[in-house]
C-alpha cells in the first residue's frame, strides 16, 4: 500500500559518519573523536547531548554549540573510542520532550541501540575502490579471445548469439567459450565506461559454466586461457590504472575438487577434515544440500592453513605476482564458517583479511551477503558487502515495471512495486546498522549474475536511467554487471548471463550506454558524490531527493520515477548549477522549486 | 508529538512464541518445530510461507492451511532447528504485493532480520518465577527485626521515619538499620500480597547502606543479622512456598573488599590479577570511574574460579544449604566482562548459569541491563533481564504526570509524556529482539531502588492502578519494589529507598494496596495472563487494549490513562465476563464496544 504523504526532511537534525561530521573515521583505541550535528534553525532544542555506549553502558555528555549559520546550529561533542566499535547517538532536549537522532532518523520515543551511529578502529576499504566503477564480468560470457579448442565432457557448446538457458537442462553446462584473453582485448570498452575495477566471477576450473564448483584452486581454468592468461590480463588492467579482483568460494568446493576426491578416497587423509561428513545421503554436507558443492569445515586447522591463512594459502597466492589480484569477492560469505552450532564466520573473515593485507595492504575484501549482513559488517573482517539489501532490492521495488511479473529475488512472490517512502525506509533501516565508512564502500548493484537484468525489471531505458542515477549518486561503490550498460535483458540470474554482442551493434542500446558513461563521468568529477555525506531532503511516492555534501561541495540529487507534484526545498544556496538532467532549479521566497516531471534524474551543484 | 490516529490491529496476521503458535518452545538441535500463524479472514493472502535463516541463509518454504474459524485462517509450517538460535518470519503473498510478519508487526517492504521470531535450544527460566510476583526488598529499609547494636564508622544512623536523603552527603551512609530478621517477621505481608519470590538487594557487608560495594562475599553483613539470619530467612520463605533470590556484583567489588586489599598490598598475589590496573589515578579501573568500586577482570582464570565457576565459587556457595538461594540477580550485568577490546560477558553469563544449574537445576539467573539488552538475551546465559527498556520506560512515558518535572532515567532531560502509540512501538521494538520465552519471564517493573517511585511519577492512585494493571496483565514476571504497593513516594532512586512504615498506618495507601492485591490475585487465577500470547488489539493515544491467549482461555485487557473516544472491536467471542474493573463489554453488529472512560483498567474473559 502506498501513501501519498510527502516527507520533507531538511528540517530535521542531521549527522552521518562522513568527514563533515566526524573528525577521524578510523581512530585508535583510546582516541577521542569529535562528532558534529547540524540542527536546523527551525528546531526548538534547548541543549544537545551525545550518548555513547561504553562497555555496554550508555553515557550522556553535553554537546557544544560551535557555530550558527543561516540555516543551522552546529554542535560538537567528544566521543571516547573506548571500544573497537563505539556506538553513539544524539539527544535533543526540546520543550515538548526529548528526541533521539540515530542512523534511522529522529525519534520522539526510546529506540534500541541497533541504529546508533558507529565509529570503529577498523580501517575501511582502500580509496581506490572509489576510483570509477566496479565492472563485473562473468568470464564465459564476455568475449572470446581465442578459438575454441576442446569441449569438456560436462559442457554443451553454445553459439555466441544464443539466448542463455534460464532454467532446467543446460543452465550450468551451456558453454559460450568466453575467456580471459577476450576480456583483455576489450579493455578499451571498460576504460571508456569509466571502470576502475574489473571483478571476475570464478576463473578456477569446475564442471559448470559459472565455475563456483572449483575442482582446484591452484590453477586458472585452461578453457579461460590458464594461469598465463590471468597474469597477462592483470598486467594489462594495471597498465591502464585499473584494478582486478577475483571471486573465491571459501564456503565450499566442487565435488570434483582435488581435496574432496582425496578425502572421499581416504577418510584418514588431511583433506577429509576439511568437510562435514554425515550419515545420510550423499554422506556430506553440501551448500544448500547440493551434493556437487561440499561445504568446508573451518574447525579443521589444516583447512585454514590451506585455504585462508598465510601467504601460501589460496587466498594469499593469487594476490602475489604475477597474478597480483587486488582483492577478493567471497562467495556466500554469509554462510562461510557457519554450520549448526558452529559460527566461525567472523574468524574466517578476519583471517582472510589479515592474509590479504600481509601481502597487499591495499587490497579489498568484499562479501557476498544477499540478506541482512549488519552483524557481519563491523569492518574487522569483510571491508564491504554486495549490497542487495540496502540498495538493490529497495531500488528494484521502487522502479519495477508494474506490468512485470518477475518473482522477488529468492522469494515465492511477485516483486511488488513500492513507494519511494518504502524504498527509503528500507535503505535507512539497512544502512543504519553498518558503520558509515562501510556504507560508503558497499557494493551497490542494479543487478548481477544472480539476478534478472535491470532493463527487464524496469521495462524501459528511461527507467534504467533513473536506476543508474541512483546508483551513481548514492554513497557506496557502484558496480555494473557487464551488459547492463547496453541494456541487456534477462528474466532471472541464469537467463541474464548474456554474452556481450561485440559484433551486433543492433543489440547495443546506445542511449543507455550514453547514460552510464555520462553518470560515471559525473560521479568521478564530484568529491561530494564520491565521498560526501547523505542527507535525505524529500521522500515521496514517485520522487526522492537527497544532498551529498562535503565541506567544499554540495550536490542535490532528484530522482523521479514518474511525474509528481513537485516541491519547494529550503536549500541554503545562492545558486544551483545543473550537472545532469538539464533542468533549472528556481529560487523563490519559500525556497528552490524542484521540477515535477518524471521519469527523470537531475543533479545540481549548489553554491 | 502525539498523533490521534487509532490503530486497530485485530485485522492483522499474528504470531508469537507462546504455546498457541509454537509446538515446542525449547527443542533440541536438529528437531523440527511446528509454527502456526493466524490470518484474519479479511486478509487477502493467496499463500503463506515461512522464512527461516539457516547458517546465515534464509530459506522459504510453504505453510499449510490447516483450519478456518469464524475469524481466522490458521496456517502451519515446519521450522528445522538447525542453529541454536533459529530466526524465522512469515511471508504473506497478497495480490498487492507480499508482506512480512515479524515480531514488530506486518511490513509491506523488506525489513532487517533483527525483529525475526526466534526459537532457541536454551531452556527458559523455571516456571516458579511465574508463581506470584517478585517482591524486591532493600534490606536496610524494610524492617528492623533486632535492636540496633553498633554503628559502623561509615554510617550515620537514621530514625525509621526519616525521609531518605536523595542526593549529596548522607546518600550512601544514612543507615536505618533494617535487617533480615525484620524481613522474616513480615512475611505475612508478602504472602497476603501474593508474592512468589523475595528478591533481596545485596546482603554482603560494605561501606554503604546499599551494599553494592562488598568487602567480602564470604559472609552476610552482621548488621543484617549475619549468615544465620539469611539461613533462617531462607527456611522461613521456603516454608511458605516462596522463593528467595540474592544480588551479586560480578562486575566489581568494593575497594574495601578483602581481595582488593590483598591485591593492593601485594601486586604479585593471585587477587592482583582480578582487577584492571592503570597508570593514572586511582591506579585501577572503577565502575563508572568510581574509585570505591574496582572492576573485575575475567581474563584472570583464578577470578572465574573464585567468583563464578563451580560449587566452591561465590555464585555456587550461596545456592547450597543452609542459604539455598533460588537464584541471583546480577548487578550491572551489561558491563560485566566488558572492558575496552575485551568482551567476555556472554562467557561470564554462561559460566554463572552452568554453576548455578549444577547446584540447583531449578534456579534463576536475572541480569540487570538498563538499556538495549537484546544481544545479551538469547537465553544461553541470563534467563531474563530487568526490563527497564521494554516495559518500565515506555509505561512511565505513557503515564507520567505532565505536571511532573522529573528527569528521564539517566538522561539530562525531562521525562516526557508520550502517546500510547509511542509506548507500544517502543515495547514492540524492544520485545521483538528477544526470544518469546525470554520476553515471557522478563522482570517487568514499575520502579526499583534505582528509580523514582511510581506514585511520584504518575501523581495519583488512579494512575498507579493503570500502571499496575499493565504490570499484572503483560507478559513477563511482575516485580514490585517494596513500598510501591502502599503508594510510597520518592523523586529519584536514592530518595525512593523509603522504609516500610509498619507503625504508621496513616502512611499506607489502602486503595493502592487493594489494587495490587486484587490484580495479583487476578493474574494468579488466569493461565492466559500468566502464560498466554500477546496480541495487540487497539492502540490509541490514551488507551491500549490487548489479548492474552492460550488454547483454552482468552483475556482482553483495556487500559486507559484518560477518557477517550471508545472503540468497537471485532472480537471472536460469544460472551465477555468482567474479571477486573467492573465495566460491561457490549456486543453489537460491528463487534464489542469498549467503554470510553479513563483512567481505568478493565479485564474480561472472552468465551
Amino acid at each position: 500500500m502506498t501513501t501519498s504523504t510527502m516527507e520533507h526532511l531538511l528540517g530535521e537534525p542531521h549527522h552521518d559518519g562522513s568527514a563533515l561530521y566526524v573528525s577521524d573515521a578510523t581512530p585508535t583505541l583510546g582516541d577521542t573523536v569529535t562528532v558534529r550535528v547540524r540542527v536546523p534553525l527551525g528546531c526548538t532544542e534547548r541543549r544537545v547531548h551525545v550518548r555513547v555506549v561504553r562497555d555496554g553502558e550508555p553515557r550522556v555528555s553535553p554537546a557544544r554549540l560551535v557555530r550558527t549559520t543561516d540555516a543551522d546550529r552546529w554542535y560538537e561533542a567528544d566521543v571516547l573510542v573506548h571500544n573497537p566499535v563505539t556506538c553513539y547517538r544524539f539527544l535533543l532536549d526540546e520543550p515538548t520532550g526529548y528526541r533521539w537522532l540515530n542512523g534511522r532518523g529522529v525519534f520522539s520515543r526510546e529506540v534500541p541501540d541497533a541504529a546508533d551511529f558507529r565509529i570503529t578502529v577498523h580501517a575501511p576499504a582502500p580509496g581506490w575502490l572509489g576510483d570509477g566503477i566496479v565492472y563485473q564480468v562473468f568470464p564465459d560470457r564476455f568475449a572470446r579471445g581465442t578459438e575454441r579448442t576442446e569441449i569438456p565432457d560436462w559442457a554443451e557448446p553454445a553459439a555466441w548469439d544464443d539466448e542463455p538457458v534460464g532454467s532446467g537442462p543446460g543452465v550450468g553446462s551451456q558453454l559460450y567459450g568466453g575467456d580471459l584473453p577476450g576480456i583483455e582485448q576489450h579493455l578499451d570498452h571498460l576504460e571508456d565506461l569509466g571502470v576502475g575495477t574489473l571483478y571476475l566471477t570464478p576463473v578456477f576450473p569446475g564442471r559448470s559454466n559459472h565455475r563456483y564448483d572449483a575442482s582446484t584452486f591452484d590453477h586458472v581454468d585452461p578453457l579461460l586461457g590458464g594461469d598465463e592468461a590471468l597474469a597477462s590480463l592483470s598486467r594489462a588492467v594495471h597498465a591502464r590504472g585499473m584494478r582486478i579482483m577475483g571471486d573465491i568460494t571459501t564456503n565450499h568446493t566442487g565435488d570434483g575438487h582435488e581435496w574432496f576426491r582425496r578425502a572421499r578416497a581416504d577418510r584418514s587423509c588431511t583433506e577429509a577434515s576439511f568437510y562435514y561428513w554425515t550419515d545420510g545421503e550423499p554422506g556430506y554436507v553440501g551448500w544448500l544440500e547440493h551434493a556437487s558443492l561440499p561445504k568446508l569445515d573451518y574447525s579443521a586447522p589444516a583447512l585454514a592453513e590451506r585455504m585462508i591463512d598465510g601467504r601460501g594459502s589460496v587466498i594469499g597466492r593469487w594476490l602475489a605476482e604475477p597474478y597480483a589480484l587486488d582483492g577478493w569477492r567471497v562467495d556466500v560469505a554469509n554462510m562461510t564458517g557457519r554450520y549448526a552450532d558452529q559460527d566461525r564466520t567472523h574468524d574466517v573473515a578476519r583471517t582472510v583479511r589479515r592474509t590479504m593485507l600481509d601481502i597487499n595492504p591495499d587490497s579489498v575484501l568484499v562479501a557476498e551477503h544477499f540478506h541482512d549482513s549488519g552483524a557481519d559488517m563491523m569492518g574487522d573482517g569483510w571491508h564491504a558487502n554486495m549490497n542487495y539489501s540496502a540498495f538493490t532490492r529497495p531500488v528494484w521495488s521502487w522502479l519495477v515495471d508494474p506490468e512485470n511479473d518477475v518473482p522477488a529475488l529468492g522469494l515465492p512472490a511477485r516483486l511488488a512495486r513500492r513507494s519511494g517512502r518504502d524504498m527509503v525506509a528500507t535503505m535507512r533501516d539497512f544502512d543504519a546498522v553498518v558503520p558509515w565508512k562501510v556504507l560508503a564502500t558497499q557494493w551497490n548493484m542494479l543487478g548481477s549474475h544472480d539476478t534478472p537484468r535491470l532493463r527487464t525489471l524496469v521495462g524501459s531505458p528511461a527507467m534504467v536511467e533513473v536506476a543508474a542515477g541512483l546508483l551513481l549518486t548514492y554513497p557506496g561503490t557502484p558496480v555494473v554487471f557487464a551488459g547492463d550498460e547496453i541494456g541487456a535483458e534477462g528474466v532471472n540470474g541464469e537467463h541474464a548471463r548474456t554474452t556481450m554482442p561485440w559484433d551486433r551493434p543492433d543489440r547495443w542500446d546506445d542511449r543507455t550506454l550514453g547514460t552510464y558513461r555520462e553518470l560515471v563521468t559525473l560521479r568521478r568529477s564530484s568529491t561530494a558524490l564520491r565521498d560526501g555525506g547523505l542527507r535525505w531532503a524529500l521522500v515521496e511516492d514517485d520522487a526522492v531527493a537527497y544532498l551529498r555534501e562535503t565541506a567544499d561541495e554540495t550536490v542535490l540529487v532528484l530522482v523521479a520515477r514518474a511525474p509528481w507534484t513537485g516541491a519547494t526545498l529550503p536549500l541554503a544556496a545562492d545558486a544551483a548549477e545543473n550537472l545532469y538532467g538539464g533542468a533549472d532549479l528556481h529560487p523563490g521566497p519559500d525556497g528552490w522549486s524542484l521540477p515535477s516531471d518524471g521519469p527523470t534524474v537531475q543533479v545540481w551543484q549548489l553554491t
